[in-house]
């Protein structure tokens, strides 16, 4: 089938999500069956706004460049598509430029976006592929191993804690207690890769506070006596939703932007929370550090295994719509662990966009505030390697595309 | 003049504080003056405590591990040396331990205590070196053209903000501002060195907030909604220290740990607070991180050139301590912008403790938003050059010392 192909990038970015496009749209461009190669300009929105922007009048060092340059090049949006109308634009946007391939890089929201619009051009008799990638740092999708953004999150955030970790143990006299939050919403996967910094008891992490695991200050409090005892001192590693036992954040914000537009709570503060706790109640003084975005756009030390998975199921989404694949999402699945091994795999998008994947309880330690050595091997891999990036004085050097906005077909 | 040395580290870790430590251990053991070479745990609480390690029974490979390891791996302390019994003690500790040579790698404290017990020693007749090395990523040391420490703080903290910002440019449609707090205490250096990661009017960050302007909220309002209307989003970078136009801190902590054992304030808050301030004026919302300590630590992305400047301050210290040299400390000197060359020369201990170096009003931009071109010649050449990390598993390869503490001389 032939036709013009539009791929887009939705959700909080992630170090190799750009890798995810490079793979599209290095494989769009040698199709013989894809014409023209758009970006949606800002995810689901650009489709809306007919802002299209055509890859194929990019440089293509440019686009190679994707490689190493994080966060969404294409440009990101967190725009729920909820209305028939809104569905109704999307195919007409599509059939007013000739597209009979969208390519959708992002989380849950974005593969239901990605399956209701492919029901909606066959129920209207337009023959249209529509190909999921997955994108997420929450690794919470289910039907894939792992997720491409989490291996690189976690190499990032793991070495800050564990460098972090160093800065308390020369300081432990006056800086005894360090707490910094891990992003990851409801699922402790990213706090929980933080453990791979850890070698020796001496190292940090020495407490990782999940979402999954209720927060009991009492036992929290012991577990830091025990660092100041043994140690004489402790490095936190919170996740941003750790919960209260009645199901409460454990630092909720209030206000006007307390829910962004999907509704979810905005979390952020819990590290200030522990902070505060611990300073009260421990009588030690802490700090807190929250890297924020800065965890998930770490492209100056990414994770090559990451980067090179996120690059393949882009350039797969492309080889198996064009062979009459349609409605999936392209999988990693994980053949061994040692030497680890892995493929691609294929799943339907109705079902990634409903299902969710939690933190295996048997992978929380028996203590609470640690995982276990099972969640440690499967996470191992997934941070191998390194990608060197391109370096102009001093700094790296990070690709922007010119955006030629395309009229129309 | 033959006899032992004792080096130390004091006050907050850096990136390089211990390339600065490898000069001064490489040197000295291979120095027929000096015998023994121990290290004082934990700064001068490791001299008033006896707690001395030799580092002659650590692994050679550990010591040039020195120079890829973040933090103090001396050990560090904010402990300050106030009375005339604690200088007694020192000098006690050193004659005890047969030292004559004492290398102490700082910030202003530090050379004050090197300096008093340098003077005291004179006094008792006590054949006796001290040396200062500076340190400080505050880069607020006077008498040097700038700090080891500070090249490598700048370049980590451009790059996080350079990564942010990518992130801040891709979700502008629903993360419009973006928040994050320097560190740099009550001078601007570092907050003013992320600049460098600005190559165009696109590239964050869009707002730099120094210490050394009063902020004025009207005006920063102003400037908010500039890049909202001209590029649809803001990356603010805002120093830990900056103050209101009463010089009080835009946002000051209270309670118990307050203030730490020197009197300072404790900072921290600032992007907070700015944060709140840009969602409930300019209506729009906005993210915040606070690296705090990660960014003083990013041995993974330290700035070769500032990474061999630490190195050589170390070394010198020790050539000139042994050719006859005391109460100095060793400088860097800079002898051109570009090409960039550099020298080691040397101030009077006294001097350094009592000076400080403030950010130069002249390179503050006209809005009080931005830092001049002036500012930028003199801050590039610090970042130039990455040092490669050893990596094991994916992760950093840090050395830890085995300490074996020496019972006397």
């Amino acid at each position: 089938m032939k036709g013009n192909c539009v791929v887009a990038q939705s959700g909080g970015p992630t170090a190799v999500i750009n890798a995810s496009a490079c793979g599209v749209i290095q494989e769009a461009l040698k199709s013989p069956d894809i014409t023209g190669v758009y970006a949606a300009h800002n995810g689901i929105l650009g489709i809306l706004n007919e802002a299209l922007f055509d890859l194929g009048k990019e440089d293509p060092a440019d686009i190679e460049g994707l490689k190493t340059t994080p966060s969404a090049a294409l440009g990101s949006c967190r725009y729920k598509v909820k209305t028939e109308e809104d569905y109704g634009k999307i195919l007409a946007v599509f059939k007013k430029f000739g597209v009979r391939y969208f390519f959708y890089i992002g989380g849950n929201d974005s593969m239901d976006t990605a399956d209701k619009v492919n029901r909606l051009a066959r129920r209207e008799g337009y023959e249209f592929r529509a190909m999921g990638v997955p994108k997420t740092i929450d690794n919470d999708l289910a039907f894939t191993d792992h997720c491409p953004g989490y291996g690189s999150v976690i190499k990032y955030l793991a070495t800050m804690v564990m460098e972090a970790g160093r800065d308390t143990e020369a300081l432990y006299t006056a800086d005894t207690v360090n707490v910094i939050e891990a992003m990851g919403r409801n699922a402790g996967w990213i706090a929980a890769g933080t453990a791979l910094a850890k070698r020796s008891e001496e190292d940090a992490p020495h407490i990782i506070l999940l979402p999954e695991v209720p927060f009991d200050p009492e036992a929290f409090k012991d577990r830091v006596n025990h660092y100041l005892k043994t140690i004489r001192r402790c490095v936190i590693v919170v996740s941003e939703g750790t919960k209260n036992p009645d199901g409460t954040y454990i630092s909720e914000q209030k206000g006007q932007f307390a829910k962004d537009s999907f509704g979810h709570v905005q979390l952020g503060g819990a590290a200030n929370y522990i902070k505060a706790l611990v300073e009260s109640e421990v009588k030690v003084k802490a700090r807190f550090a929250i890297p924020s975005t800065i965890q998930r756009a770490g492209a100056h030390f990414a994770s090559l295994t990451d980067s090179q998975e996120a690059y393949e199921t882009g350039r797969q989404a492309v080889r198996l719509a064009v062979a009459g694949e349609s409605g999936k999402m392209v999988t990693l699945v994980r053949e061994s662990d040692a030497p680890y091994r892995w493929s691609t795999g294929l799943a339907d998008l109705s079902q990634v966009a409903n299902g969710e994947k939690y933190f295996p309880k048997e992978w929380i330690g028996a203590d609470g505030f640690s995982v276990t050595e099972g969640f440690l091997r499967y996470a191992w891999p997934l941070i191998q390697g390194e990608v060197p990036v391109p370096i102009e004085g001093g700094l790296p050097r990070y690709i922007r595309f010119k955006k030629h906005f395309v009229k129309s077909a």
